[in-house]
């Protein structure tokens, strides 16, 4: 997500810091761009490239004010009308809007609204943001955007694209990232730091839970909508979601994911030959492991540069041989050497088992797991689709059992009081770790996960 | 536009006939079918095998009711969103909706409807009344249909589905046509006849205005939603729009075209060789002219088959080839002929132009024209896309100066008497004439064209 | 076929008569242009505005001379590497081929030129015909290519575009046709006229059997490379396949028609209140029926103009669904009326089949046929794709049990002796009528039907 | 490059293994399988899974021999024709060829065996080959593909297959490597070893120079077709092209490419901070810097994983923004460190210049390049398109304009003798060095870098 304010090449600078963002959503993207008179938009289905045309971006070339989306796939809801931003036109005047993480009161909101007869076309939360606003009597734009936001439940970052105005706002527990860029004269957000540093921006600070900030032509006004804060960023973010470039309070995740694997090498002392980490997204907590516990690291496991949809027969010895097209081990560097391989995160489990067997079968003599985050256990409700408790495997066996499905000779967890050690020693706030323990910071008044949100509001 | 409720080949027999539809749009098309439970549809740009996949028309197939539309092209509005029908989801119940005709105070609706907080994401018409049907406080499904009905203007026929039921409902003018059908036990209605000859439905009359049908598992409800009648039905349906071998009140477009034919050949005697239709739509005027004049026809002019898109550099001359691709003298039957040319209406001029220098290059000694309609002057605000009056060469010039412009011999056009009195014949009750004469029988409160209404709602 | 030597628009030219001859050829087609220097080429799979891009068409804008080819459809062999032209480089020259026809000696040749070497890398004659040329070692690059033309036997018209000269060769029967234009100061050719008519050409005359024309900058060299003359021109080309304001011999296959369908009814006597013609390619028949009948012609049955792929489940029904969307009776025309058809051909039957019945279903209460021309028996070897004789009905039936079959109540062919009197009577100097007579007037070496012959060199 | 014969998967297993080796070849992919009866093919343009289908894939299914190959992309050549395997349809039975590396008399043969009439439809080697094979008048197969052999002169590995053999053959210097392998009771070969991994089967050995083996039904047979052998295997395989994970005498690339990082510390003595290694290829020798060094490595750039097609406007800015796009920085990795950065080669030094401006932009106080090669300055006419003299910055400038120009503090390239230990460690028995050195160890007759040959050869 990318916001901006006030620049010649608002577009085209969306546009870069939407690629820089693609790992937070390969299922659709859309900018929305604006002047004094209106709104104008472009959006599609898929990556970046494929979803906005050469044609499109010239289109959007004369405005001067933007904001931009990459859209998180999750099963159910692959619809073009639910790719953002979401552009409504009307005779009060347009509005461009997309917003990151999950409302945990939409459907109670939806319902109410479409009994006092809203007519909704699509099933995202920033649909039911925009009826709220549209709805509201107050008397300013500024506070019907406030009195719609003090309606809803969850975790979010909204940008609001108006055609005097860019509002940006956040809720209290500050769940979801945004961070807040300066760039020649002109202001903008973004949910990553290395937007910043694609597009050559400055990374000025980091918005807090429940800021509410308001750009115009006449310069940022930064205010409040909620004054009770509770910090809880996503502890997933630092683990495996933000780019490793990526910087919270201007330290990069790299450092953090490296800290991680410090932690996790003190707390999980073992005797071997060699550390490797589960490219890409582990090699720093790897660097981290190693630094700690003196075991050399090497790049016995490497990724192949091309991957993406093949055509392979379904079968037991074909999905093998899928996984084997992502990951190969580098045989005489593991042959005859005790091993200890260091990921990030266990979800289901099935890349574990081919990476221990993998090597197994290069010659390791042992293989041991090292987790640099604690069991990942319980849904998230704030907006990260990992899925129902039945597919994880940590909600549905233990530790041990773990181990002995993976095949590995031993597998330890950091724990999660050494996880949030770590974050504390970086000058976070606090976080949340649901996933982890299921303490859920956020009131879930629906019950429902993203996805099943959008079942029940397309009456699936 | 077609619909059919308790067929199990509901969707197939509604792709068919917009198949057989498609001449009244090429620019979308697309699908809502039901059953007890929920609505589904699919819908695409462009015609209807591009707009419709295979596997869409699959996914449609296990219910058992649906209505379809094919969209007629403005310039203004080729956007997906605005294809119909519209299918809203709601958790008081799907609605799928579409029309033909144009409301003629949709923007003033709108208007209203957003301060009260509804927010619009199409241009369209069904939008609206989809607005003011969810609005409506009245206590049955029925009346609140019929309520939203009183509070627009303009020409429409609508179709709502609904999980229980389909609504059929049209203007207390009746200027776009309607039909009612039935095929093995189900009841459909359609906008011309040809769609029950390609599905093999019998057609059993004409829908009347202000007619209100509500059709259930239980069985169809005649019922009216008012009861003053004016009926208008559009004389360009007559002349040009509908196929010929489609009927109204039983009787063929086609035998009223020729009516037409004979008609122009008692108010305009002249002595020729030929008579030669502009093919296809003009064919059965002239057959008329010639049985009424005595004039032998000739099929002097043929038609391209394979016309479409063609890379050709712009250009005076290029522009020339371009139209010298569709339409072909044929020489040996005009060469040495003084000829007499039927066409249905004309609107620029420019295909008129061309068809007279083309066969005087063949060798024709003198080229008559012949119009089996009044001049065209004014434009349609009731569904028709005729443009604006700078484009209306009718609207701008005289016959005289048409037919100096045109580079005829001679021009007549049907008179307006004339053309009334071969609808009478036909037991016409009133046709719209507005075209021809300004005579708007339906208030026009937004003052607008369709195309303009669709750019003022996209606020551009 | 088109070709043209020396014109600044030549490519554009090409593509433009090419459109003109769409009707030829769906399946494929391509441009290959010159300069003195060398030959640029593009080409492509299904409808010309498919196969030829606006950037292809483009780049092939600053040739002055150019070949062009749209492919006929034949079920085995839709590969990009058979669409036409060939172009062929090599250090001592380009070379652009195609044809019209089919080679009857082509395998044999094809064997003996691959037991010396050759390697072919298409399934068409005109590599065979490039190998041959390529292989002589005659001294002049005319006699090279005439060296080439009396080794092969069968039906053909041959364009050769090179850097210095167009060669266009036509086999001594003159089976396919081709014929000479002019525009501006360039020579042109084409198989049909309506190719001059729609770029503005003048048409000089019918390239005559055996001739071989070289166009070079000096100008035009006619010449023969046969003097024995057996001209057979295909009778198919005056009945169904040219375009009807195509001309021979300076007469429109319009007025031909006519002429059938005149001699028809000298032959076919029969009390009927109505003529009607199969529409498009059968209305002149009908036409000329009806005047020497003196029973008038009304169009009882209309074409659909949008007809295409269409997604209908198979099935006994379905499939009569689908011919029910192209062809549709005009109910009030032929109601109690006695009716005959005129149809050109009947190549399966299944047409006719449905014509019968669905005129008889809108109350036809009796529906004769007539075609004109004799019963179709015989499978084309010389370019037509009639299909073998399991799929003529004529070759399997007896004319009555035709007339069963359809359900009409009469059934009349045209004479043989008839169909040639009329072609006599336009100045024809011969016809093949091997498809009506198993008279084949050229020696069939391969005994391979052009499908066939694919097939095999394909080595399936 | 991948070939198999006699495994009921061939040609999944070939569709897997190209898979496997995608970077060597991005710009088409072809696979031609077999039976006893007939060779069947399927190719595109683009990566793997665009050029083949699905429903490609499986047609390929019931044959159990297959060859395939990736087209490595220059900039002339993008045509389909020119995607290898080539398929040859004959009387005389079918061929599928294709090839790795350059032949240096293509052009000369070409010239004669069109002079003889041989008639060419593509650019390439293996259209070349294939000709030399048909015209061969050895008495068995073997003897004419060795009679073919041995008037060709060039780097290649070929793989023929036909109805009843796989033949598999090597130049006598090596240049390109082929590696035999064994799965299941099947031969394979493979250009990479990474190929073995993919489908699972064991890695055999290296296949030599001069090596002529054949595959059939009855086993494998080891011949040579030349016995004078000057091993020369390309040292940019070892250097960049081939993937880390496979191997070369049973020693893995990046084993390799760590000791020519090692070889690179001997000869580049400096205090730093740091060492970095640019993502991904050069990770493996910055490690071996490291290691010999005692700097530590840490990764203090990294790799965007979604890079692709951008439409960004042209410009000095916005080329500057590109490249940002794929290579971020940690600033706080490199913020007040000395680096050094270590990269495999540096062709036109944009990359590196980029790198040391973002380098120093993040807050390194010195970047100091070093480089596991030599410096690249001569092309290569032995099949990797390195461009010509003018693209290469080491050919025109000096070590320490080079320096300059790319803005680092030092910049070091490993001696060529220092190249070659290594090598010489790893059991190599020689390589070729003439990017380095310009001693181009096999006659260049037609004196043209590939892709001026394909050029000469369109006769452009």
């Amino acid at each position: 997500m990318f916001g901006i304010w006030g620049h010649e090449n608002a577009s085209e600078l969306t546009y870069i810091a939407l690629h820089s963002l693609q790992h937070r959503g390969q299922n659709g993207a859309g900018i929305v761009a604006s002047n004094e008179d209106y709104l104008f938009g472009a959006r599609g289905m898929g990556l970046l490239n494929d979803a906005i045309s050469k044609e499109q971006l010239e289109s959007l070339k004369p405005f001067k004010n933007a904001i931009g989306h990459v859209r998180y796939a999750t099963k159910t809801s692959s619809e073009l009308a639910n790719v953002q931003p979401i552009l409504l036109k009307s005779y009060s005047g347009d509005l461009g809007i997309c917003h990151n993480g999950n409302l945990t009161n939409a459907i109670q909101l939806r319902k109410a609204l479409e009994s006092e007869g809203s007519i909704f076309q699509t099933t995202t939360d920033v649909e039911v943001m925009a009826h709220l606003l549209k709805r509201s009597k107050a008397r300013t734009n500024k506070d019907r955007i406030k009195s719609a936001l003090r309606q809803i439940k969850g975790a979010f970052v909204f940008l609001l694209l108006q055609e005097n105005s860019l509002t940006i706002a956040m809720d209290n527990h500050g769940v979801r990232p945004l961070m807040l860029g300066r760039i020649d004269d002109a202001w903008c957000v973004a949910s990553e730091t290395c937007a910043f540093t694609a597009i050559g921006a400055e990374y000025v600070r980091d918005i807090e839970p429940g800021e509410f900030i308001t750009i115009t032509d006449d310069g940022i006004d930064f205010d409040k909508y909620s004054y009770v804060e509770h910090p809880n960023l996503c502890s997933m973010e630092y683990i495996y979601f933000s780019r490793a470039d990526s910087e919270f309070r201007h330290q990069s995740t790299y450092r953090i994911r490296k800290a991680l694997g410090e932690a996790l090498a003190k707390e999980f002392k073992h005797d071997a030959d060699l550390v490797i980490g589960v490219p890409d997204s582990s090699l720093a907590a790897a660097k981290g492991f190693s630094t700690e516990s003196g075991i050399p690291q090497e790049a016995g496991l490497l990724k192949n540069r091309y991957v993406g949809r093949t055509f392979i027969t379904p079968g037991q010895e074909a999905r093998e041989r899928a996984v084997r097209m992502k990951l190969s081990p580098v045989r005489d560097i593991v042959e005859g050497k005790r091993v200890i391989v260091i990921d990030d995160s266990i979800v289901r489990g099935t890349t574990s088992k081919f990476i221990v067997r993998s090597l197994k079968k290069a010659g390791a003599t042992e293989v041991h797991m090292g987790v640099s985050s604690p069991p990942l256990k319980d849904p998230c409700y704030y907006g990260i689709d990992v899925s129902t408790h039945a597919e994880i495997i940590a909600s549905q066996k233990s530790v041990e059992e773990i181990c002995e499905e993976i095949g590995a000779d031993s597998l330890t967890y950091l724990s999660v009081d050494g996880m949030h050690d770590v974050y504390k020693q970086f000058g976070s706030r606090g976080e949340c770790d649901a996933c982890f323990t299921g303490n859920y910071p956020i009131e879930i008044v629906d019950d429902l996960l993203p996805q099943e949100k959008e079942q029940k509001s397309k009456g699936v």
